[in-house]
């Protein structure tokens, strides 16, 4: 395994062609406003510096010990261990740290490239599990690619105006594939090693060539990738210590162009099974949805500051404040019980990869549309006004209004007013600011919007059974 | 194991002094008001006919198979099946089925009564297993008593003006103790073959006559019972078919006098012990708030019932009715995930017993305290507003009117007239009727009101580590 | 005006065909499970005996003192008047008193009859106004009678099956016209004078011998009526006193069948002038979700009730039991701002009639069929689990268990055991008894379900102005 | 009146002492981060320019047209027209105007120092009239001063360690007072002209020399002001056209502090009557909670936003959508309604001012303080993850990528990918960027927390009058 510090030296080597406020990006890793989320990403690596069951398991493949985030699920505790390891790294970064996408595809592609060789005697999965052992013993990130353009939204993929929309294979030759399109959203695209791009959605047999899973190192030449701009991103330029309230950590988004790229056939792991796409979806947004128990980790973070925030002032005894921040944590442990359950109820594939129990992920990632929205405003409430009224950092060091700010900002006895400061811009960070992309939309849309699970909690739930209890009970016979 | 006819039998030879609006009942099996109920525990004995996973268990004590409700927990198994059992019955009953209460004094009574001989060299443990095998083999209902009078709430028991408001020992006598007292809100007291008292709250030294808990017979000399009046209980006389809703089961409450009582030693569980009457209060309410799973089962009938009413008005397509339904469903999903992960989280007990995850227990029982209103709110919106204004049975079979009811309430083609107002019953009775009772209001209180759960969920939450985890984020080094 | 007395002697002299329980029922007045709904209805009468601007008005007819319920709106004033009369009388009678139903269809036909007669000459103002006066003079209640039984929901009126499933004219006669159907859900039907029924939907040209609307004293030949049974309906048989918790008041619903009855032309108000139906049906449904101002009354006595319990029983000064009552007051006042805003925002007709803002009108209804369930919830909340287990009125009078009762459901010193369930018992009422189908279901469904109040919300908003100012902000220019 | 360019002119006038990012800020009209905050302003004045029922008024004191913003309210047309314009003005700028609080503090001290007046023979009213004429007639914008550091909260302001924490006298001079101390969370300070301080809470005797009321222009010497820093708000400055979301406008807060500052006499209408520091507490409070109208107004803005995306998106017409969209309509309207509700149930004050009903006044705001967190929860729902994910104008503009993110950003045919992109922009702006400081946390704390709501809703309750009613029904006597 990587320690941290290898794995941010594995980035310097990695050449993106990287764009932001229209320019191109040179040094991504010391870049103000990339570094942070890519101490989100080694934050993966350095709590497995000391192996344990939260963050390292055994590879199935090669018996070593390996980072969870590489590891296809082996048991109900490999399941169950991927929840806990999400809400840990949730509060030891308060952040995104964008390393669980790659993850959950790899093991949503364990399970369909076996079911795709069952039916059709291909070897995907045996390419596959060579391209996992090498993920496995060099320990990489892998950035999970699933949405694209999608264009017209009523239309499928073959039926677009712009063929593109859809990512698609353009050519293909003899050693592997020409492949055009764009994959949005992609979270910690550059903190990845490699991308792995999965179709967006079922697909017909009109449209099989959107049907295609491949695997490329992210620098791959003719990708190249588009910087997301976020509320409060630049902070980290002008005020990186406190102004910016989590001064370590943050999210990243881009948007990832493949403008022609060649994918040789080793790292094709689905081309033209247009029936397996559906399955893949639904694996990867399971699993995904899984992931979210990340959310119960930053709710510590925000419970703890909340806590805290009421205690500088001296509100931490009303009756009023303190059920408020009992109801934040009711919230945030009935999300991280609903992720913890889909684990536990998971089942074996045939593929020998565990699986979590598709309805109670749905509901578990429903919660998460909403729970942190509820959180946040409850926060916002104990923080008081001047969450958002309070000078800068620069004001507070200035050598003419600092003592004012220092004296009239001052919370309860013995507790610096930079403390107050500081927990005040955490909340903001993440009600309003950096954190708050991932605390919040995020929350709503990764891994698929609140209508795309309420569709799966539909289709997972045995109502003809619940029908005929109320029958029996009511006393109708048919 | 008994099976449900041999229960019913066995309620013959109860001699329990009852009584109900004013009169003492003789025959209680028979009573058109009791019965349902009795056939709500006598499907505990019914399920568990065919030994299986869920219903049935190995006694840790003599190897046998039993009923599940008489078992102590030995593995995470085992609280997950209890779950899941709660969730079974309370979909095939659509009520509650009273024998829970029972199961979670046994097992909190298997570690206190552990605890307290460590402590004290005492042979509580030692009774309370003989008394335990006596249970398990003869498969009985134990009604688990715990709520006091309470009197004037700000003092405290010894405090009281009126010393019987808790239930205390008035006399020692050399082969037992005498007690007097009363205990409210019992449920399924007159369907039980023992009952097991408990103390009610924490208690000081001051109070030690109050720390008391044993056995006995239900039907002992000095104990009587007054049955709690409920929504639309007489229906069960004047209709006890359509009208009543659910047409075989309901709940029963009631107050349970000890009007100088004698307790034979053997049958003393904790008597003076007063620092173990917390523990034995939490442990008790912990797992109690497991219990309420049942919930999610009353909430699958509600669902089937609500989609059935959809679907016999014409109404299931469309949009909006599908949305609550689909509301209906995710919350009640969310109710059961919490339920299970207290289980899944448990730990064993130096006792053996393996107890529930606290701190999910009670964020289990806060949502019950809520959701289960929601889907009654659901479940009338769709049902419409012939649920409150439809005439009644006997209107339906009257010849006269008969056929203009049948005429005019008709729903879509091919649904009969009765089966649509037998589902508006069911739903009546859930959300307004005997049902409610038990899925709204006792959803509220039993087992502890929802500030109860909030104080063990403030006790059982590690604030510092969130604290902690808030400080490092924003830069704050103490 | 008459007195309330004079009401009652006056609903002797009607001679009602009326069904319960499968049996004709003779002396209506005098029934016990009549009769409180029909207090209700005297109250209307009761509160306008000593004339003032809430209960009373000034006919634009004849200039003299009249009955409000029975006014056509000549003002903003009479409209908000309107609306604290609906609060003022839902807290005195904490049911539904059945007569803005009869307000509302007078109003809403003052001002349709006003417009077919402008387009085409017809003459049914006039005789509209004709029996408006008579309404007046005599102080009626008039039954506004509007849902069908609608049959196959998918299909028109004119495409049903079965004709009857629409109220409609099955002949023409020179001296008038003979009807056919049902009308469901008429609230007070047997405490009206006069029964005036309306469309219940807009209608097509093939629809137009739907498009239909008469006034008839509610005991003419051919109509009649079959009650409607709900929850704990007869307890006020064997219970009237304590338990059935509101001593003298409820609501009451019938269905009201129509079997070829002769009507008058001078009682004809609409007859097939199809286009005004749905005309007639939204100004009915906004003054009629106006109406629902009630509810905020029945609110009054909710709150008042779970304060009294909470300082029955010593809870009152408690943190969370003042947040939960504060929050009942904020809901239930929420909701009556809504109904005066609209009323506040009425305008002037073109005959005259001040008619209410109907988007706001709406938003308040929408209100109601969410808030009342809050509330109880609340109220469930704060009166604990005596609320359902508690035993009879008879066990409390008892001479062997009542000293039993009172002395172990005694509250707080000083307070009557008596009152302690007295109050119990009309929480009970409202949240899941009688008190609760007006207080609940209809507050849902009454003046149509929440989806009806969402589609008129839709229309009456100007997305067009709001898309428009978002443009202007971010700097689009079309 | 002024014009708005007449308005910004006299702004250059000003001398502020302002400090920003730890640096004078010498030409702060020019500044890019405050002057979208004066367009604000300006507004004010913008939308005065054709007088009419809504933004202008007739001063009571000279009979000439004034703005309102520095009209006493007359009637309760003037109360209810000013609700309209504070939701007009909100869907004008998306934003906080600023100028309502100098309104509110106007019409609370025409109150206050008439009533202090008739107590003891001041002159308070008098000299508080010609100051109000001086504003009238230059058309001034006024900064209403009210919330002080509060050190230790738990301590009264003459408790306090640092006895600066709530501003005060520290001299007494012939021809005025010395005062010193800090006004937090000063909405606009530097867009005012004057700046009007009062007292933060109830004083005691003790207190007095805390219970001080003034103006002065807001350039006089010796106070100066701190810009607080908000989420984005260098984004004007780095991307002041498309990325900031809002082109035009924003919201402004300062801490300002009084570092001995000098008032005549004549600027003072308040001197240590402390016992009616609280009267003008709670009459500035009920006034301002009431001007929380402008909130709807931000509403009609992102409810278009929201309405606009999804066509943009092509969702416009999903069910899910449609219901998200008319939720978020439904929920602006109940805050509009209890606004206007408060104004149309005002009352005239002995001093001839027209005064809110308080009652519902704090029911307006406490809806405000949780449906806004609503609407932008709905508003990202609908949006997507693009809102969070999407380059940077400066990308679109880019020579290289500009063309990607056009093609793939692109929504349905024949909507410019920049119109998409800015409405996105608008919403981030509104739901988690400049203007969520003023939408979401404003709407929290402004004019109060929501606790200081629920007391005075508390005290403005007539429970007893609740209690009597249930006791009515219950058949209590007493």
């Amino acid at each position: 395994m990587k320690t941290a510090q290898e794995y941010i030296d594995s980035m310097r080597k990695m050449n993106f062609e990287l764009y932001m406020f229209g320019e191109r990006v040179t040094n991504h890793v010391d870049n103000p406003i990339i570094r942070p989320t890519m101490n989100c990403m080694a934050a993966t690596y350095e709590l497995a510096e000391h192996p344990g069951p939260i963050m390292t398991a055994t590879s199935h493949l090669t018996g070593r010990t390996i980072n969870r985030f590489t590891h296809i699920h082996q048991s109900i505790e490999d399941l169950v261990n991927k929840s806990k390891m999400g809400r840990m790294l949730g509060a030891y970064t308060g952040s995104c740290f964008q390393r669980c996408v790659g993850m959950d595809t790899l093991n949503a592609l364990s399970i369909v490239t076996y079911d795709i060789d069952q039916k059709y005697g291909t070897e995907y999965n045996k390419r596959f599990l060579k391209y996992l052992r090498y993920v496995q013993d060099e320990d990489l990130v892998c950035c999970g690619a699933m949405t694209d353009a999608k264009g017209d939204r009523s239309l499928r993929p073959a039926e677009q105006a712009d063929p593109d929309q859809y990512l698609h294979a353009v050519e293909e030759r003899s050693d592997g594939i020409v492949v055009r399109g764009v994959k949005l959203h992609q979270t910690g695209a550059v903190n990845s090693h490699e991308i792995v791009v999965m179709p967006t959605r079922t697909m017909r047999e009109e449209d099989k060539d959107y049907a295609i899973t491949f695997a490329l190192p992210a620098d791959t030449e003719g990708i190249f990738y588009i910087y997301g701009r976020q509320s409060c991103d630049t902070r980290k330029i002008d005020s990186p210590n406190m102004d910016v309230g989590n001064i370590r950590y943050g999210g990243q988004e881009c948007m990832v162009v493949f403008d022609n790229v060649f994918v040789p056939w080793e790292r094709v792991f689905m081309y033209k099974e247009w029936e397996f796409a559906g399955d893949l979806v639904e694996l990867f947004a399971s699993y995904h949805r899984q992931s979210y128990a990340c959310k119960s980790g930053i709710g510590d973070v925000l419970i703890g500051a909340t806590q805290l925030i009421a205690e500088y002032q001296g509100t931490s005894q009303a009756p009023h404040i303190r059920d408020r921040i009992l109801e934040m944590i009711h919230l945030n442990e009935t999300m991280i019980c609903c992720s913890l359950t889909c684990a536990y109820e998971g089942q074996k594939q045939p593929s020998g990869t565990y699986y979590v129990n598709t309805l109670w992920a749905n509901v578990s990632k429903l919660n998460v549309t909403r729970f942190p929205y509820e959180l946040a405003r409850f926060a916002q409430e104990v923080a008081g006004g001047s969450l958002v009224t309070m000078p800068s950092e620069k004001d507070l060091r200035d050598s003419k209004v600092g003592k004012y700010v220092a004296k009239y900002l001052k919370g309860v006895e013995g507790v610096p007013v930079e403390n107050r400061m500081r927990i005040l811009r955490l909340i903001e960070n993440i009600t309003l600011g950096l954190g708050a992309v991932c605390y919040l939309t995020e929350s709503m849309h990764g891994a698929g919007s609140p209508q795309a699970q309420k569709i799966m909690i539909s289709r997972r739930t045995n109502v003809e059974r619940m029908k005929n209890a109320a029958k029996r009970l009511a006393g109708i016979d048919s």
